[in-house]
């Protein structure tokens, strides 16, 4: 029976500022990154989204991003590979804290926004991410985007990866994502996501923009649950994965199971 | 044989901002409070300041304080009980996550500044700190003022605590320590100074600033080592105690000697 | 003829994080206090508020705060009288700074959060901030809560003053606010509150909590549109006013009628 | 008579953090860019600078830079052109503050670190800079890397703009910077120096590392004065310069002349 996990961002919002819809999101997946305090998170919402995560069963990993709370961790900073290392030893160790502080677990680290973007084409960075992760705790699963350089990052410093990959996102034929402000980047069309999701899943494949077809690996697929758009959209590839047998279990059941 | 512990606060430098000299004062105690980030330190730093730690064989502890770099979190902020809990939580975490990078361990958690001070007299907050303390790691050893409601709590929540004296300050009848603005505060006079660890580690009592004796738990002697002054009063402390055959530990032995 | 001024806080987003329904309030009233980038407001939100405010037709004020961003400014911390005063004049500058860069006037200036609160009762800190505001620019009103030390301050340095009234909040009979947690500090019934505004405007005159009738300055109304409660309580009044033939005019107009 | 400009950046400290001597730097120079609360500096330490440039006699500029306190304002960061125009609106205006509140002047903008840098190469960047000064108040001073884009873009909004070189750096044949980490980046030979200065201000002409000549605008020197080599080639340089009858002056003045 084949198997994915559903990961979304959550715990996000800072002081009396709120974002996202986290007690609604986190009813449709199986894995959830928490912001860590520096480009989204406090320690108040740290606490109680790892309580949130706890109370629904889903698995808990930490979303480190860049130190860039005005930006939202989202505009490119042009930090050293050692500079990455210890912000991610941080903010893993931070939220560690409310983890353990719950008795609960931590099951894997993606790194957040541009610090996602980055990795996902420089080795350095990459690595450095995946050192930081690995001296913490070898036992951590490295999540990022499927096919790029910190899933090889991860695989050379001894840590389990887990592939991303996204429902409603154009590929190029490199299996890189391509740009937002590409023509043709988002896909709005109904029927070509939930094909793309059992394409991914079930086949490891994806159709490219320009028609090349693509190996992808698909652990675990990002949605998001804060509008009402992306609710129906996560409600439709939940159906389709269930209509086709897919169980959705979190990452580490997923990898556990393919080896 | 007598023990006692010597403590001081370390990396609590920020970016390209140097405080402190941190690779000097280490060289003279058995145990280090370490800056978290949130008043002073910075994930490089911590890094650094951990590795030191390391190389000079000396315990590690977590120093958090007020999420107040401007002020150096010597301000009083008026946070509630539930806020306290979760920063400490947070910066215990990021620390530990430096901790476990370099395979160490952490001893004990000690507050800094207006915290270490509010949580001295403001039992509900040092229970939160406690509690916060606890929930970590049951093993770590609460360090605060001797005497004070910090260590009240930390007895109350079941963790091992460290009573921290002053080598140098005067003290009030009550055991609390004589403000900074009062006169006779600071006792610059190195044969009194002398005298007082020795009747603080050796007969657990202090004479107060009215000339009543007060009963004092001294675990641990919180010690500078930044100025040229400071470097002379540790040396001449650590002279006082050998002469009198004290034996320098690191907290978890002091305390482990004291049952 | 009376008048009065009606404000409202706005401008308290940061990034990508959205609070209050700005475009609305501000159709509501006729000076508004925007933030700082302290306790609320960046770079970006600054700019656009002050562009909307010119748009509205509405006078601008500053409306500096603590920085805690965290917190959102509600903390009470303890910072200096010149630490007060730096603060203000930073503020009061950077938002001077997208006055000027629109051709736009700065009106007023108004504390936020824990700092109007402290300002209240702490002459010093009120002075503090009155000196930073007629450094600034001597033109400038200072706006705080009716009958505190905020006003007496402003009054001592040369300032004008505006005195804020509160149309839903029980005063004491020392013409203080009765604190939130108080039973029957905030006022639903809607009569009463109509009742309210024009004992406050047109007669200069409150029924405190204990019943005894207190004198009182309403220069400017508070008011917050951002909930469907707040925009109705927000109508009433501005009808109770109308009604009335109370002038609804911005604090430099009220100010000048009153001479 | 041939006159130059000697700028040194200053009121880069933030809190109980000191950076730089700007005590004695400060008796060096003609104009001093203090820096604005984002990359260094605060509102404390910003009111203590502009009191020191005041007595003694310096003309006063805005040195914003990157919202990066962690980095100092020099790793770069992808911020839009309006993000930076209203993050340096923000920054001038602060520092407007200070100026407004002791009655001082300000003269000038200089852009801090990564922000130069990027600003130096991007003409959209450092168009946004130009318009935010200009919108600020027109009378202002752009300076920047003498033949660069700032410098065309604060031409092309129709500011005034101040050319800086640096007497001990060597220039490519493009008349830019060789980067710091290239062999023969930084030239110490102090008879060097003094002759590169005189080419550049007499001469309007430089000799770039690969032999040759290029022609450069000098209106103003940078220079630091934080170590004793710095001061030692500061002191070289006002006694080459004196030697050669070219009169220091602040930028205005320079301006004023070239005219």
């Amino acid at each position: 029976m084949y198997k994915v996990d559903l990961n979304s961002d959550i715990g996000e919002s800072f002081g009396i500022y709120k974002i996202g819809d986290d007690e609604s999101v986190i009813k449709y997946v199986t894995s959830v990154n928490i912001a860590c305090g520096f480009h989204g998170g406090d320690p108040q919402v740290m606490n109680n989204t790892v309580k949130l995560a706890m109370e629904n069963n889903v698995a808990i990993g930490a979303h480190p991003g860049f130190p860039d709370l005005m930006g939202f961790g989202r505009r490119n900073m042009a930090i050293t590979a050692d500079e990455a290392k210890t912000m991610v030893i941080y903010q893993v160790g931070a939220l560690y804290g409310f983890v353990k502080s719950h008795g609960a677990l931590m099951q894997h680290v993606k790194p957040h926004g541009a610090l996602y973007n980055m990795a996902a084409s420089d080795y350095k960075l990459a690595r450095a991410i995946a050192e930081a992760v690995y001296s913490v705790d070898e036992n951590l699963i490295l999540m990022g985007l499927s096919g790029s350089e910190i899933i090889r990052a991860g695989k050379d410093v001894g840590l389990l990866t887990a592939s991303e990959v996204f429902a409603d996102r154009a590929y190029t034929s490199l299996g890189t994502l391509v740009p937002r402000n590409v023509d043709g980047a988002v896909i709005y069309d109904k029927n070509e996501v939930s094909q793309r999701v059992l394409d991914m899943v079930l086949h490891g494949k994806i159709t490219a923009i320009d028609g090349t077809i693509v190996k992808i690996n698909a652990d675990s697929i990002c949605v998001h649950g804060d509008t009402k758009e992306a609710k129906v959209l996560v409600s439709q590839i939940k159906q389709t994965l269930t209509d086709a047998d897919v169980e959705l279990v979190c990452i580490k059941e997923k990898l556990n199971s393919s080896k």
